[in-house]
């Protein structure tokens, strides 16, 4: 997407220096910082602690750290090399337990690379799969926006009859957009199509606390682009559903069951269950990637990372000096929990957006799209 | 309540000076500064600005407010002061327009003055009527307390057999304990009086962005006293909900009809959605100067306040050098909407605490306790 009319991905190697580059998203919206990684270690670093988060891009970031992990990997035998790449895999994994995308990722590359023959070619397949994971996830991003945005559509050409010159009023949680991928995202792709083709629309952003990546991120992903927005708390979407200033609401997801339960930044499902309430239609976007097909019930399968409670404690944000500071927002002898997803069963959700098309959050019209994952 | 082994309550008259005081809110956690209101202008602000805030406190403040109005009023005829007491009343009650007890306050004292047969009369009436309300706030406030109590008393026999040793997990929204009331609290009142008796409890603290009352009241309130807690995001409730980690939800209300639609902080709602998606049962507890037995259609008819977006743009908190400061979450240039209030219904409230009792949320049963309201 264009930050200033300049086209950038999210993660991407630099043609000149040869370096892994990223957007680092812990200063943002506050500053646009690009910055170097260069050893498999620091990734998972960049992984655990954020500076690159969201379902794809964490997959993609994966993909990379083991193109970085190759590159360090003891070269003196093919077994040590793949067994140095196991456990460069099971390290990445372990940076955030929830998302599909990470795992789904590193066993892509496991895969891909135990066919080379030599270390070398092990390399340069370890980099040519990183740079096909990150190029599909954009690809399959673009394909959501142009599925996604046909419902969009049809609510603003039954709003138009309605409620004539008003714009599709669409809430979203968490940041699901170009930022969260390798370009387009899941939930704001099909919002950017339909803001491009001159649909009027509206976005209600959840603040997304504790690291308000709707405030942070997903506000400045449509500053940027132009898309009319209003900063919500995460407590005020029940309130606006009520009052029919919600036409759809759009998220994206971590990990999603073949049964079609979507695990999604925590609070994803205070909204679901608000929308059902309401009568509001509720839609995940998400690339295939994202389906674990391996599970059904994402309440009781899918592991939900609990993170630090500082992050609870404390919130991040831009002083008036133009510095970045912390601040503790409770008692000194509070303590915090902090669970970093929720799952929204499928019974709550209107409908799937993929990059093969919009179905049903059930197993059997999730494999009706998916037909290698029959039994 | 006690604050370091003395006796509190939220605003009282100091008995050497004679001066209003109040706890100001603004910058609990961090300081426990007790700031003067001298004239009725002064408490608007104090109200408007939430140096004193909840349902039962606003109530009291307008109730002392009215008595600072008194005193200011023109004495040189009787109904030149009623009229002006008119105007007082008219401008507290647009400080706050969701909350019932503010209203509630501000006409009984209108009643009261205007019995009085001299305007020294009436000032003393004043002053006696306010004394009143707050001493009948906090009676009432412990009675709630009591009839709470055995809620939780039953939910801890059960636990007993079932999870012996663990508490019982309460979840509550904002803040509804003795700071939002002159004494002891609506909500946090049956926590305090089950912890005072020795039945386990343990609470999920929600933050309550955008002006974290949970973070900064709750939260200390519950340290102060020694009750077990856990600070939460928001979005984290639905989520304990779904793994049988909240026993109960308590919450307070700014305004009840007579039907049990409950007016309350803005996210209530989807606690209680999720609440019934989850079998939890979802408890608002109130003294009787919040029931408004003039509505009946809670979503349709209580008056929503809608706050500055600054409120959601900017946290305040404490930096590590111990000062006060607010830090910007969002770009320069997002906008943010700031509704103070939602309303849950009464199909998905349990029961309604008040000081003669718990009762359903219905308007038969609201009516079998508040008999003086049928028609």
């Amino acid at each position: 997407m264009l930050v200033d009319g300049v086209h950038y991905r999210t993660i991407w190697i630099d043609k000149d220096s040869g370096k892994l580059c990223m957007i680092n998203q812990l200063v943002l919206p506050h500053r646009f910082e690009i910055v170097q990684c260069e050893t498999h270690a620091a990734m998972c670093a960049a992984i655990k602690d954020m500076v690159v988060r969201g379902a794809g891009l964490i997959g993609a970031s994966a993909g990379y750290g083991m193109w970085l992990g190759a590159l360090e990997a003891p070269s003196s035998s093919l077994s040590e090399f793949d067994e140095a790449m196991v456990l460069f895999g099971d390290a990445l994994k372990a940076t955030r337990p929830t998302a599909k995308n990470l795992a789904w990722a590193v066993d892509r590359q496991l895969a891909a690379i135990k066919k080379g023959t030599s270390v070398k070619e092990k390399i340069a397949i370890a980099l040519n799969t990183a740079q096909a994971i990150a190029d599909e996830d954009a690809e399959f991003c673009r394909r959501i926006g142009e599925h996604g945005k046909k419902i969009i559509q049809e609510l603003a050409g039954a709003k138009a009859k309605t409620n004539p010159g008003e714009p599709v009023n669409i809430l979203t949680h968490c940041n699901a957009g170009w930022l969260a991928f390798v370009d387009y995202g899941s939930a704001l792709s099909p919002v950017f199509a339909a803001h491009d083709s001159g649909i009027p629309v509206h976005v209600w952003v959840d603040e997304t606390r504790p690291r308000n990546q709707g405030a942070n991120l997903t506000a400045w992903e449509l500053s940027r682009h132009g898309v009319p927005h209003s900063l919500i708390v995460d407590n005020a979407g029940g309130h606006l559903m009520q009052h029919n200033m919600v036409d759809m609401v759009i998220t994206g997801a971590d990990r999603v069951t073949r049964c079609g339960d979507a695990a999604n930044k925590i609070g994803t499902y205070l909204k679901a269950v608000a929308a059902r309430d309401c009568g509001v239609p509720f839609y995940v976007a998400l690339p295939s990637s994202t389906f674990d097909f391996a599970m059904r019930d994402g309440v009781a399968e899918i592991p939900i990372e609990e993170r630090d409670g500082a992050e609870v404690r404390f919130v991040q944000g831009k002083l008036p000096d133009g510095s970045l500071a912390s601040v503790q927002i409770c008692p000194d002898d509070t303590g915090a929990r902090n669970w970093g997803f929720d799952v929204t069963p499928a019974r709550l959700i209107t409908g799937l957006i993929s990059e093969r098309g919009v179905c049903r959050a059930s197993e059997e019209a999730i494999l009706e799209l998916f037909q290698e994952h029959r039994p």
